[in-house]
């Protein structure tokens, strides 16, 4: 008997056939990303029921020196939950373990298993009146347990914070196969260091996230969203700032898109219009909520501040929905930059931040340079301003073979745009994640005490390097 | 030349004479904590100018082996900037780097070095029209960096969160030597582990911070402070669910007391009054602010909020500040328990914290148990009870020598006290961190899979142990 084969026995009997596979057709749609970037091999998939078979796998794994692949919903940006194509690494995936322990609507408090999908923590926190206030694309098949691991943003960050702001309580299992059990949650805990935020955006590198008490907050009563044109970046962010003091903690969210993001919006969706009758420079879409004790004031104070807006030519022209079907429509617009641009043809893509109060300069003296340096490319920024966090892509020049330009050319403009965003003291991955996708990245440009630091780090807590070997450091 | 003779001449070299002195008269009033609970020895103090001289200093003591202890205003809880007895540390003041680097009104962003004083940050941020949201009672002496390096609580932490929540970028000095520099505020960045909320807190064990960018507020335009009597702990933690709905954000404090240390405050301040006309089992300060933007309203959400609450019975008798002068004087009688606690006499003082809706039954269950198992002591529980944060002292029994009660008696209760606090799930540390205070209690309760991985954790970033030894961990 191999060691792998002794490995899987041992496996089999800990977890049981539900437990475990190493069927290759079980275990191929794990083993490639969702953007279909990476594909990896594995030794079998593990699918433990709970903490303690968590922590029995990891005990054998590091028995056998097996490394450790963790996986939620597979829908990560950074090819973060896809093993190396040595196949010697073990999936393992947390998707069974999908319980809602407890929700406290008192204390607005919920402790889930790391296998919640994001859409079912929204639906249990509405059935008490309560929402979980971090939504993005991936809410369908996106968990808690891979939220957490890699810090994941959303376009609700500028009023209530990355993932890593949400976790109250936290379990893990360790390198070790120790459990961290940190789930009470506590309001003000100084023993220490902060260990549950240092396993938070770990990438599965230090720890496997088993659960988490994360905060509820009150539901929505009213929203407003707005859409502005604008005519630069620049007053697109003084807008920004007439909102922040206007609307306070009522502002929750402040996207921008440009023109030609618009029009590719647009020709995308053959059923939507404009929500302005011109054209305008920047395009920037404003949400504005209330819970119940503050909804009967919200439109005024939506009205209020917009006037002012326009008495102060901050904005050339907006319109504010007047039913939820108008701002679902105007979010639609926004959400469908993404396919719309994947219509368009091939691009390199970066997810990158700078500070908020840098950003209209960044995106008017680099997009310029991208496009001169690689002719017919063109360059596009959208996204959540609010944050200082734009979606930057380089659109392929037309009548291009994609696969062959991304290859020829997508990691020359990534490095090119990577550096101008070091240069601007920016991050290459502002929610992402590092992953596979940016590691090499990282290295050759994150800051060397930094990344020391982290090296010690990941010794300490896994000397022997089985916690998803290749990804982020 | 001795060792010591050689080190204190590269030193004096280094720093100069304003930089280090060795004179026993200038260390004495930093080599004992504020409280006068712990004196230590040191073999000199130093006071470097800026982030380069400490980085030499960190190296030379590195050389040398000398152990470092960092020390901001020396105003701590926890004898946490107190240098042992064996004299063979260096003392090293941030005091002398107290310059505001940059304020930026339309960021609200201010960047300092640690030697900045709390009520000097209040004040710079107050000239532009904004503020600090973090306050306490050392104000005028705790700086910037201690409040970071001990992740320091205070009065507003409910709607604030702790020092950790308010550092956007941090700039700190490694056991090596090398700087760690991330004061560029990114509200997103996701390349990786949390360094920078792993050096928060970590009391000058993992890095010694010398500077930071701090978030800013928009200054409070209107506040109404609101004194109730309630009839127990438990009704104040409904009257607490209740303003949480009723005010949301605007809900900046929510602090307790019970009867018997309202009356030793009065005792204590001769020109002070009652709020409430009749005594009630437990009395609630509530404090509800309000930006430009929200002022008008306020107080007529105030009395809406009041009236529900009398409606449904939380409240037996309540009172609203009608001026500055009448919300300072309720404040006063807030910040007065500790003074008028001392003057009672000697008392066993416990900083602790349990899961807020854990925390009515948590008091009324130990207090008498506390009181029982040591006759004559009597209990009391006052503070932060929107944070699960409450001082909780046992004082002595009338007619007692303070310190050989304090001797005989005090660890036993505090030993006691820290099982009760660990068995609710609590922690023995909410708000003044661990220090030489906590460190033998926080080995002999904390969860022993967190203290092994701090202590693999300071093994990899100070593996000779020379910051802050004998703190902490």
């Amino acid at each position: 008997m191999t060691n792998t084969d002794s490995f899987l026995a041992e496996a089999a009997d800990l977890l049981g056939a539900r437990g475990l596979t190493a069927d290759a057709d079980l275990l191929a749609p794990w083993l490639t990303d969702w953007r279909g970037r990476y594909t990896g091999a594995a030794i079998a998939l593990a699918s433990p029921a709970n903490v303690l078979e968590v922590a029995e796998i990891v005990r054998l794994c590091a028995r056998h020196g097996v490394p450790i692949v963790a996986q939620g919903g597979n829908s990560g940006m950074s090819g973060g939950a896809t093993p190396d194509s040595s196949g010697k690494a073990l999936l393992l995936s947390l998707r069974r373990m999908n319980a809602i322990r407890t929700l406290d609507a008192e204390a607005r408090q919920v402790t889930c298993e790391a296998g919640v999908v994001l859409q079912a923590l929204h639906e249990a926190a509405e059935a008490q009146d309560l929402r979980f206030p971090l939504s993005l694309g991936g809410k369908g098949s996106a968990t808690v347990g891979g939220l957490i691991s890699t810090n994941a943003g959303g376009t609700q960050v500028l009023r209530h914070g990355s993932m890593r702001a949400l976790v109250l309580g936290l379990e893990a299992v360790l390198a070790d196969g120790q459990i961290f059990s940190m789930l009470t949650p506590l309001k003000k805990d100084n023993r220490g260091f902060d260990l549950k935020q240092l396993l938070i955006g770990s990438e599965g590198t230090l720890g496997i996230v088993t659960a988490a008490t994360l905060a509820l907050l009150p539901a929505v009563a009213e929203r407003v969203v707005i859409w502005a044109g604008v005519s630069s970046l620049g007053m697109a962010r003084k807008l920004l700032l007439h909102c922040e003091a206007a609307a306070g903690d009522a502002l929750e969210g402040f996207e921008v898109l440009p023109q030609a993001c618009l029009e590719a919006v647009l020709d995308h969706l053959p059923d939507a219009r404009a929500p302005l009758a011109e054209p305008h420079a920047w395009h920037v879409l404003i949400e504005v909520v209330a819970d119940r004790a503050a909804a009967a004031t919200l439109r005024d104070r939506c009205e209020t501040m917009m006037a002012e807006a326009f008495e102060a030519e901050l904005v050339e022209d907006a319109t504010m929905s007047a039913s939820e079907a108008q701002a679902e429509a105007m979010w639609l617009l926004r959400e469908s930059i993404s396919p719309a641009e994947r219509a368009r043809g091939p691009a390199v893509q970066h997810d990158i931040s700078v500070p908020v109060e840098k950003m209209p300069d960044f995106v008017e003296t680099t997009i310029p340079m991208i496009e001169a340096r690689w002719p017919g490319t063109e360059a596009i920024a959208f996204g959540h301003l609010g944050d200082g966090n734009v979606h930057y892509h380089a659109i392929a020049p037309k009548v291009t073979d994609g696969p062959a330009w991304q290859a020829s050319e997508g990691k020359a403009i990534s490095r090119y745009v990577h550096d101008l965003v070091t240069e601007w003291g920016g991050s290459i991955s502002a929610e992402h994640g590092i992953g596979q996708l940016k590691r090499d990245e990282l290295a050759r440009l994150g800051d060397p005490v930094s990344l020391s630091m982290m090296r010690a780090v990941k010794q300490a807590l896994d000397p022997r390097g089985l916690l998803n070997p290749g990804k982020l450091i």
